[in-house]
């Protein structure tokens, strides 16, 4: 094979795939090759303009570290990471919608029990979450595992804070045997991606914003359910309708119900305002192999 | 825009890049978001295959460093690297053809006069290597700048041995008033390119091979005309037929002769066997920005 031209290099490349034992990784790369040279051929860049990209793939991979993934980041910019939430969830009815995990989930959160306050002094005005986990049908899990994770009333996450060494405003709980939880934070702020990375140099180049609609996010487990990875996004924020990673969902949309003073459904006494929010997550049977991969795809995500 | 699904996402990040000033840079991204998401929709990845994917580029990023580029080998494997060179060389009668700058690339090699020896006690057997440079029409280029790197006798490269601090098998000569230079070296063998890294991961698991066939790599330049980059291929060498980044060109296929003890061209008194080479490399004229862009391309390459 030599003296390939701007056509035939691409059966070259396909055909130095043919021995791999893999089917489904010959399959991957062999697509990789066919769209990616379309690419090639579709724009003709330079050498300049092939450098910048190397130069920016190779930043991208720099910036990340066990805090910060910038290629999530990319991923969820240019709408990659809803397009395979997309095609992983064709949800049946009764199930709730799926958005991006997001960079900002970490393993090893607090298990706390319910009732809970996660704040830990992050500002924000308090925020009361009930919710339930139930199956498609409606029947209560019972000791379903819920992730919580979220920015402050500021918008930042606990990760972004470099003066802090410990975790705030992320935790583990457990669903009381009606499928129930409940806990106190503060309510969120919408936020900007982090933008001094080479993610924000792309949104600062093409006049794009970087933020996103203040949500929480979740991560619900339950034996025989596909994982649930998920928002509830506050129906006052801005940003709605033009979220920069493309996450939002009218039916993740929820109102954060505003309170003063009284008595919250924990019995607590309130003095001043906060807010209520309340919502029923259904999750989907696992189908086999799909929830084993979305298990074990989650489970290094943070790692 | 809310609630996209598997093909309505395309056109809402399409729309978000339609505000970017500099129109290359929106088709840029316009094109890559289509082709992007058509392999997507393509493979249909499942969210463990989403994160290899991430993880992958992260660690490719990472390996990177002043002397080791694995983005450029990801290219080079792929057969990208080769496919952006033909895009940017459609070259003229007359002028070498052109092959991939590669990895091993350094700015700043010594400035040596003609005829000096740039082994600097790498292993090998000796060689001598004579050029000229020339225009398409075979006008000599007096004073061209002939930068030239390579492999030693078994394989490696300086900046590949922890051991060495200063360079070897790279140095830059100018063309005399005939476009003539000539300079002692080693004959280079085939390599496996780094194989210990992401790349060498993705060749391990296709069961692709990581060689590629004897070669001196050169970059050449002369006012006025496009900088040359390429290599000539020892034609005795394994691998010319399967180079693992598809670089091999008929025309860049030399004969390292065989030579043993008598007197070199230069006049030095050989002791044992030697080899030389003789080539003469065309060069084209500068079309405007082409030539700057590639030579701003080439500038920060090593940097």
């Amino acid at each position: 094979m030599r003296d390939f031209d701007e056509q035939t290099i691409t059966q070259a490349v396909l055909t130095s795939f043919e021995n791999t034992p893999d089917p489904r990784l010959r399959q991957i790369l062999t697509s990789l090759t066919r769209h990616i040279h379309d690419f090639v051929r579709d724009i003709e860049p330079s050498f300049a303009e092939w450098r910048d990209c190397v130069d920016f793939l190779t930043r991208t991979g720099q910036i990340c570290d066990e805090k910060r993934q910038e290629f999530i980041l990319l991923s969820d910019t240019l709408g990659i990471s809803m397009l395979v939430d997309a095609i992983n969830h064709r949800m049946p009815e009764g199930t709730t919608e799926t958005t991006v995990l997001g960079p900002f989930f970490v393993v090893g959160a607090p298990a706390l029990p319910l009732g809970a306050d996660i704040s830990d002094g992050m500002s924000g005005e308090p925020l009361y979450v009930e919710g339930k986990v139930v199956s498609a049908s409606g029947i209560p899990l019972a000791g379903a595992t819920i992730d919580v994770w979220q920015s402050d009333g500021e918008g930042f996450y606990d990760v972004q804070m470099p003066e802090r060494d410990n975790m705030a405003l992320r935790a583990q709980f457990s669903a009381d045997a009606d499928g129930r939880f409940h806990f106190w934070s503060v309510r969120p702020s919408f936020y900007p991606i982090p933008y001094d990375g080479t993610v924000g140099d792309m949104l600062k180049a093409t006049s794009r914003h970087p933020n996103r609609p203040a949500h929480i996010h979740f991560m619900i487990r339950h034996d025989g359910y596909e994982p649930l990875v998920t928002h509830l996004f506050d129906a006052e924020s801005l940003y709605l309708d033009n979220d920069t990673v493309f996450g939002v969902k009218d039916s993740l949309i929820v109102p954060f119900e505003h309170k003063s003073s009284g008595t919250a459904p924990d019995g607590k006494a309130m003095d001043g305002s906060w807010h209520a929010l309340n919502y029923a997550f259904g999750l989907k049977p696992a189908a086999g192999s799909v929830a084993a991969s979305v298990a074990s795809a989650l489970a290094p995500a943070a790692a």
